[in-house]
């Protein structure tokens, strides 16, 4: 029987990980064609948001103090630029890869954090803030990151 | 000073109340002639995605077991049917007006529920499947809700 924190926690997961599973299958659903066009006339392409997602969850891995970023050079293609502002070679398969790499990653250490471990303090505040904020913590970034994947899905759907 | 279950279920609503928060600016920004557009050629057009969430969101009052209903008829509209399935006399005007008094009675009620009250069952559950499945309770519909409108909001802002 989980206590009332286990069980929060563990339903805060299960709302990433089915989100994550969701936007998969929607992944594995789409041709490479379909990923170069845009999701809808004149925004973003889907081969754009699929590398967003992948640099957004990668840098989630140093942001929660679990271990370095693997691929922070996406960052600057897919958060620090928009859609067509420089030409790049990544391709649509290795995207992929990454992005069920990354998820893998995160999946395994939320599989044993604590819920306490939860409530520490996320690498982007400072302690002196903390101290004063201290919903600026590891869930408060899991919460946030899984809205703005469903906020993505919505519109990746429409590639079908 | 919050315990820890108190932090967590005030974060969870705080992701709830900042996403109908930005969900209104979006809504304030549309003229009503937008709001009649396709979000993407084809689709859901903006009204039809603003009944389906005033009806998604009526529709918890009853499911959080907080107060029937207050407009229980627009789920024949915007939540069984599809877009377009039916002509109706909604305006958007009317729509935005339900949509910020439901929004209204639900965050009234989030503000004196109990972090325990958010771990009881919600009405669709059984007592006895609950017993099994502890995590079929409030807070459930909670999160879930809050990405099923980030999903809709990021359909919705492409009416911009």
């Amino acid at each position: 029987m989980k206590n009332q924190n286990e069980l929060m926690i563990q339903m805060a997961v299960d709302t990433w990980n089915s989100t994550v599973k969701r936007t998969n299958d929607l992944f594995n659903a789409l041709s490479d064609e379909q990923f170069h066009n845009e999701v809808s006339p004149k925004r973003n392409t889907g081969i754009y948001l699929l590398g967003h997602l992948v640099a957004v969850h990668d840098r989630m891995l140093p942001l929660l103090d679990l271990e370095e970023s693997l691929y922070p050079e996406l960052g600057d293609v897919f958060i620090s630029k928009p859609d067509k502002a420089v030409s790049h070679s990544h391709t649509v398969s290795e995207l992929k890869t990454k992005w069920k790499e990354v998820n893998d990653k995160l999946s395994a250490h939320f599989k044993i954090l604590k819920p306490e471990d939860w409530m520490l303090k996320h690498s982007a505040v400072s302690a002196e803030d903390f101290a004063k904020e201290p919903h600026r913590n590891r869930l408060n970034i899991l919460l946030s990151r899984t809205n703005h994947l469903s906020y993505h899905f919505g519109q990746v759907a429409f590639l079908k």
